[in-house]
């Protein structure tokens, strides 16, 4: 049957088992097999090509992951620019703070008493515990370092770049926040009073709290996806960073500007397309809107990050040693400036 | 084994068909079986009781809801307060501005080739197509709407709440927003600019754009949940909405305000705890924060949305036809004020 | 836009609530939504289009539906012809048994310390109870029932159908063994000996224990979709029974027989099928095998089994009232035939 | 807080990410870390422990893992003797016949029209494609294999181990099959039937086809469990096979054997325990029935097996590199006498 050919390319090669193989060995292997295995594998290439090409690299971070002990790994993406502009939860930064601060997460179970854990003042993060009261240490760091600034709207960007800079002379240690300032890679938090940062600016009395600029958020994201010869974006779960991301295309799509969508993207999500939010859906779906590319590289890990972020980067940076990247100008002065919109 | 009878009060009852049975019915019967189905009708017994009782019932409302033929249960909910105050992402407020303004959400398919939607300007969520033009509509009302505001940071139940105002003259058909406007339920949407809302305002040439008081939604929130007799919460989904929700009660705790957690809650999620995220987690989890009050009544029900909530809220109608309920105090105005801090 | 129009044929109609609603109406216009709520009305539609089509109807259960209360559901449908073969897992024809003899399953909670119910002698099936030594009953039974026996193979067709004609004498309630024996619908129960049936005649001495033709269970079950007009299946959940059936048809065409696939599909399901697994795949990939015809009605339902399931036969059972179902044609006796095989 | 510190005993250790890492490296920090990478470390110490002490190792093998690439893991397995028996799905056995006869899975896509496929004669599974009439080469296979056996009933396990002797010369490639009879691993397939292999058999015309003696094989691992000094058992995926290894402690339990439940357990599923399926089901759920012990070392690994099972035994690899394992007894000779009963 000639035409049956054209399905038959490639046989799956099992993978074979070796002592002592490295993570890349390992995970390009994976490569010729299936399943979400494959698809971790083709991450790595999907990421080296944006590498290699002059690629704004945008990436989301949801989910509790540096309570789960995937700071150091942003760390690293930050230090090397392997990305270049982050855009997360707030809760993280929050959790990052507390490291940098001095504190740590500490490994729990989930199976304790709850209401025991209450009573000794330790919250649970699935396996994790951290002490109440030492979050605390970091609200109040929050509280004063926003009665330090001068009292005018900030973008979340702004806002966490200064605290970056004040971090690194404070800090214990190097965090998120403190690499994002270092290497200049722009940290965006679009639901930054969702978290125990918005909290412990809400500890302040009277009307003249700190005031966020989101707008001004949507429209510097826009113009870094608009100006960037091509964009890519990585998802570690979805939420706010995930759709933050994916709306700069059609935020600079109706401002008028030539943008056809991104042309690389990975996620890494345990959820699944069937219950019909935007954390769970395809890169297809997101083609119908003009988000990603009609012509993309693009995969989906349905895996839980802690496994796939690890072994992903590990191998990427195996890779990445041969080559230096050129990186995209990330420089934010002329955002405000939108000349059209579609209706016009 | 004497030990082994407090184990064992209740048997399973087998649920029995009966053909025109109502849904009240069938839900309750549910109640005497296990897994999910049980806790659907515990959901509706917990609901009930914060009816019954001077409850604050705050709703968090995510996934794409609206598209997906939910919104009129949420303008059921509201017009007859079943609920106090509503928390939702943007989107599902854009959907429903969208709708309000005699647009529709189509019947579609999620097997539909992504790049021909893109083609004849369709956008897809999942299984529900939408045109791309006619959102396009709603952002220039946005926009619109916006510009006639004064120039002054604006919390987003207070921008929401006049947005309602003003659809409820130029709408088309009673939605979310206009319902909650004249209710008096506020809507707060602590990722505003993360969804066309953000988008149509970040439209806007110059500086000048619209400014959001995110700080002044967490304290109003925290206000509302520091003042009432009991609260509960019922999370359709997770992300922003069930976080900001669960965070009252760690804002009003440092802001030294005397509350115990959440007394009632229900979610409706198709995540799991074991991914570590906020999302997912159990109620349990929440205990040991303290945003689920040590002595609660609350049930997770793992099921799509559109299966679970419209069963739970018509058995829940059918039931409170017998009921008049007394409604909490929603008034806003003392929320600035913050009189002390943990650490002070 | 001309090309639009084609994918624009039916808007979303939002659900709207009915105090007193009944399920039939409530799933009806469930069917104007999106997401699951919609797939389950379309298998309502699906399956109402069976019963009144000459279809034969294969039914396949796993998952502890009988421990969580769905007993009566397949009593209903066993009695009232809504199905023509079973295919189950050993487990819930064992606890069918279990209540068949008089015994209960208990609502109980999946938080309980499981070491404290080992030591008064509960098992525990997530939130449901069971009195182990209760248990050694039925196992008692079956041994019992297989003594009497004469020594010769038995599909497990035939020897639940024995059973069945045994428990309709001594059992004290109507289950499913019975209720299927009564209606002439064959049971098949490919991993019979994978479960406490089994386990219960393993504790026969020596050698000379009950010996199950497995082969002919495949054998007729392939004979009654190849004789059929058309064939319907239903999955609640995978496992064994939804392999089993889907392999009906892919033993027919081995067989050189006439057919083409099943017609009707629908399956219940909390799997997904990025996983791989038979469980959890798409109809449509079974369509590339020919399991489910090229031309067919099909639609899976992502719900736990415990709140779809009942809501689906209800809404049935309030439309086939004004029904008489012509039933197909269920005689076994010719299944040993096979007349020629693929390769000849 | 004195009583805070017992909880506190370990912090999470932020993963780094080191250019060149290997696997086990990786894996070993990742214990440091939280949520599904942590377990997954755990999973490798836990195995590390079942082959440093005299455990008979059990492994349940579900899920298309074979067409996905998994076979030479297994192979590994079998042939180093990290598993002292199997209990697989039949169609990942008749999968690693297929390629053990020099056919191939092929790398495909989910994406294509599966009508196409059909058309073309592919059947899909997922991402995988094989060529039916590739397959049909395996039937007969089977079939005549079958064919040559003197007319008796066989257990699966004296089936798959004469079936591993005859391709072990006819076979092409080295295979689990193949692999397992060389190494004295018995293999379990508790739904033979229920897979291409039940399939193939049942083309034999009349009566006189091949009978499984399955009761035999129940016997057989109970017998296997009850004399080991301590079991430890690994699944991989749900379904039979995780049942059929769990009920060996029931079944010796009701024989009157002196078990106390599996000591050393690990699975990796991509299910959840909420839908109350056995195949989700926690390992604390079994404590409840005896089937893991009151003591026992237990995880379970939220993951895809294609992620998950390389990298454990990759990890595993490398650490048994240092030590030679005491193999446990699997002679299967006694394994007819049950000399009493519970209600005995």
């Amino acid at each position: 049957m000639a035409d049956r050919k054209k399905y038959l390319k490639k046989t799956v090669k099992p993978v074979e088992i070796k002592a002592g193989a490295n993570v890349e060995d390992l995970v390009r292997r994976m490569g010729d097999t299936a399943f979400q295995g494959r698809n971790l594998s083709t991450a790595v290439d999907i990421w080296e090509e944006m590498l290699k090409t002059r690629t704004t690299i945008f990436f989301g971070l949801a989910g509790a992951m540096v309570p789960a002990g995937m700071r150091e790994v942003l760390v690293f993406l930050l230090k090397n620019r392997y990305i270049d502009c982050l855009v997360s939860t707030g809760a993280n930064l929050f959790h990052d703070i507390h490291e940098t601060l001095g504190r740590y997460h500490w490994q729990g179970s989930h199976q304790m008493s709850d209401t025991d854990l209450k009573d000794v003042g330790i919250d649970r993060i699935y396996d994790v515990f951290a002490v109440e009261e030492e979050f605390n240490i970091a609200d109040r760091y929050i509280y004063e370092f926003a009665e330090r600034l001068e009292a005018r709207p900030y973008t979340t960007r702004e806002f966490l770049s200064l605290m970056g800079k004040d971090l690194s002379k404070k800090g214990k240690a190097e965090g998120i926040v403190t690499a994002a300032y270092k290497a200049g890679v722009p940290i965006y938090c679009p639901a930054v009073a969702d978290s125990s940062i918005g909290i412990s600016l809400a500890l302040k009395n009277g009307p003249d709290h700190l005031i966020f600029d989101l707008i001004g958020d949507v429209k510097e994201t826009a113009e870094l996806a608009a100006r960037a010869k091509a964009t890519g974006v990585i998802y570690v779960g979805g939420g706010t960073p995930k759709n933050f991301i994916q709306q700069t295309e059609v935020t600079a799509t109706l401002q008028c500007k030539d943008v056809e969508g991104h042309k690389y993207a990975i996620q890494v999500t345990a959820d699944a397309p069937h219950w019909g939010g935007l954390s769970g859906c395809t890169f297809e779906e997101a083609q119908s809107w003009g988000k990603i590319a009609k012509k993309s590289s693009h995969t989906t890990v349905n895996s839980d990050a802690t496994i796939a972020l690890p072994m992903i980067v590990t191998a990427l940076a195996t890779r990445m040693k041969k080559y230096k990247r050129a990186l995209p100008n990330m420089d934010l002065k002329s955002s405000n400036k939108v000349s059209k919109r579609i209706w016009e």
